[in-house]
């Protein structure tokens, strides 16, 4: 216990250090979506690579893909013990609209407890904050476990090169669980686990009528406007209970039970707080759940994305030839992408009328992920929680995606914990994206106690 | 009768002069809508300021305005005749989408019978054509009427320093009548006159939902999307039998009667060739009408431009935090376009849901205009197309918008003759737009036979 001590004691004494070596981390501007970006993508793993050649890792290198490299680590000094594949990703959402940031999203700004920029919560800030628990126990000794690390730099994206890279790799990656960090917790006061992830569809439709762009003088009322449309086909596919109308959309999914629907209570976050958080005029969703029912167990469709014709300032009339839509589905576990890309289809093919084409592009998918939340790793990640935090972790189903998840459990037979230390109200993918900086420091801690509870 | 034939004889010889200047005069990107191109906007009324002083006019000059200056200029040395105040506007459409283009927009560019450039229809080659039969008529001693020219830099962003210019100005603009060459024929080979012109109601929508973008995963679900709500209300402006379906927006509309719709269908203009001509799959409209009724003698309701989220290459799964519509009604000249603003806004507080805010702007607005047939200006014109391409003009309906003739029959109490020679395939407002330039050469022989019609 005495390296244990001496580590959280190092941990406790170094928090400028650390912001002051995150700052620059965040500086670099790795947005995967933006192929302008791809220096800075590389700089950001480079910058990893030499911090997990710091932090002792025995190989640390960039692995190819066909797009953005893979940043692989090791340690294999503890026979014996487990070995943990660490899963994070490097890149990062863009960050526009730029000018609702409060200060530019790649110069760290520190406001209250909070430090400001893209990816300080999604997800650089949680690697970070693992790396440096690796570090405070690498200077007391030998580690407790023997480590590798996946970090990838196309999560935001849709990992269009992880399945092919894991499935060449399986035996350089190949480990008795994998810490997954792209997390986080329910409140500072609240260390949370979660156990159920929801899948993801991520489409682009496109409706094109005229050839081009016509005058909406001359040509108005007798072509069909395919912005007009694309609004009515979107519109159709939700009805005024808010369900999705697909059909067929919810034929897979599983109800929750009146356990889970306890569990998901168990979170104290009324309405109205939620509502604050997200700053809407009042609360919507599917009837007959709760919000934290509808956002963790049910699935939705969300339009991620409108454009058609002119949007400069001012008036131009114009009948415009397309009309574009980013749709995305989230999924419940048991949905599969693939069906619901055919469900998609079948309502476009049912209910577009043949004044205009239409195209559907799947953009990302990924499945959902239900896991063993009475697992050993499981198990260990909910006491050190509960020693940092100083109260039993809620188990939780999550809204968001992690597509890795389902792809280690297919492709490595292991499955994930899922340890980070996000918050619900960290703007993730929006502007002002934050860390709140005592959780974080309360993280390196939770990752020192996690990684040396494997010690005995 | 020598003195015209002299000036169409002029005309005939200098083709390649006219191509040559008129070039110029569109390399000059004079986009209204953008503020960047106020010094272009400029440049351009110093062009043609110089080029009304070149063919005689005895005062020509730039005169202020909150926004854009007018070009004014006069030649008076004809008392007893008319004055004819000559309309025309030198500001441009923006030109994107650019990638459209198969020529730059500001390159003026010769491919067959056929000069490529924006604005060059619409219009400053008409304005251009105009002057040019002036300068032709006076070479050959005293011009035949007294002239004066407003020519505005405003009209494709809704003339907003328009009426109060012209209210200012009464004396100065004060003209038996007006020749406005915002105007076009159907077919190189198929003369016609304008008397009835669509008015425009344009406005921009907004409906905002949560405080910012959000996390599709962490909220979806939860939160109104509010791309989704306007999709529905757009979606709910038109009924499936292509009707719009605001409370009492026909209620104004006279119907067309049985003479109209003979009138309207003496244009040999077939769906098929309509169709080809606008590139959609198939047409559409109001059920009842036929598509030249539809575009010339109903009222519309188009989408000119949607904007929501994330638009940029590949995939970002954002809850958006504001959708934005442009929208815009072309009227008939009964409807009053205050009245669509009023119907449009209680649609929109009857129909928007309570989890998302609104807001709705007018961009601009203009009433249509019905003239005279019979009056001796309109006749005048009728007989120089006829002399020019050797037939009588149809007399039709026009689904475009100009608003200035309404704006100088309150103000001056004066008609406009509506004489300009785009085609409705020109692709004004949109990429390649074009001017027919045979059509072109004929439009200068019809101006100075027009004017030259009032020297007896």
């Amino acid at each position: 216990m005495a390296a244990l001590d001496a580590a959280l004691t190092h941990v406790r004494s170094h928090h400028d250090a650390y912001l002051e070596q995150l700052t620059t981390l965040l500086a670099i501007p790795s947005v995967s979506t933006l192929s302008e970006h791809r220096p800075d993508i590389l700089r950001t793993a480079e910058w990893l690579r030499d911090a997990l050649n710091c932090v002792g890792m025995t190989r640390a290198e960039l692995m190819p893909t066909p797009l953005h490299p893979m940043v692989y680590a090791e340690w294999l000094g503890a026979p014996g013990k487990p070995t943990v594949l660490v899963y994070g990703h490097y890149d990062v959402q863009p960050a526009d609209p730029l000018d609702e940031w409060d200060s530019p999203p790649f110069e760290p700004t520190v406001r209250g407890d909070c430090l400001y920029a893209r990816g300080v919560s999604d997800m650089k800030g949680q690697i970070f904050a693992q790396i440096k628990a690796v570090e405070a126990l690498a200077l007391q000794g030998k580690l407790p476990v023997n480590l590798k690390y996946l970090l990838e730099g196309e999560e935001e994206i849709g990992s269009p090169s992880l399945d092919a890279f894991i499935e060449a790799h399986r035996d350089l990656l190949a480990c008795d669980f994998v810490l997954n960090c792209d997390s986080g917790i329910l409140a500072p006061d609240l260390p949370s686990l979660v156990y159920a992830l929801r899948g993801l569809a991520y489409f682009e439709l496109e409706v094109r009528g005229p050839g081009k762009d016509l005058h909406s003088g001359l040509f108005g009322g007798s072509v069909h406007n395919p912005a007009q449309v694309l609004c009515e086909l979107v519109a159709g596919m939700h009805d005024a209970d808010g369900r999705v109308t697909l059909p067929g959309f919810y034929d897979a999914v599983v109800p929750l039970d009146d356990e889970e629907r306890r569990q998901i209570a168990r979170w104290p976050m009324t309405d109205d707080a939620w509502r604050a958080m997200t700053g809407a005029p009042r609360l919507w969703g599917e009837a007959g759940y709760t919000t934290l029912e509808r956002v963790g167990g049910r699935p939705t469709l969300e339009v991620n994305g409108l454009v058609s014709g002119f949007i400069g300032e001012g008036a131009k009339t114009v009948l415009p030839a397309r009309a574009l839509a980013k749709l995305s589905c989230r999924l419940v576990p048991e949905q599969d992408p693939a069906a619901i890309k055919s469900m998609l289809e079948h309502y476009l093919a049912e209910n577009t009328p043949n004044t205009v084409t239409w195209r559907l592009r799947e953009l990302s998918h990924g499945p959902g992920a239900l896991m063993d939340r009475h697992a050993a790793p499981v198990r260990a990640a909910a006491k050190a929680l509960k020693d940092v935090f100083g109260m039993e972790p809620v188990f939780r189903r999550e809204g968001g995606s992690i597509p890795v998840v389902g792809v280690l459990q297919e492709k490595l037979g292991v499955e994930s914990v899922l340890l980070g230390f996000g918050l619900p109200d960290d703007s993730i993918h929006g502007p002002n994206e934050k860390q709140h900086l005592p959780t974080l420091f309360k993280g390196i801690e939770t990752y020192v106690r996690f990684l040396a509870g494997f010690q005995a």
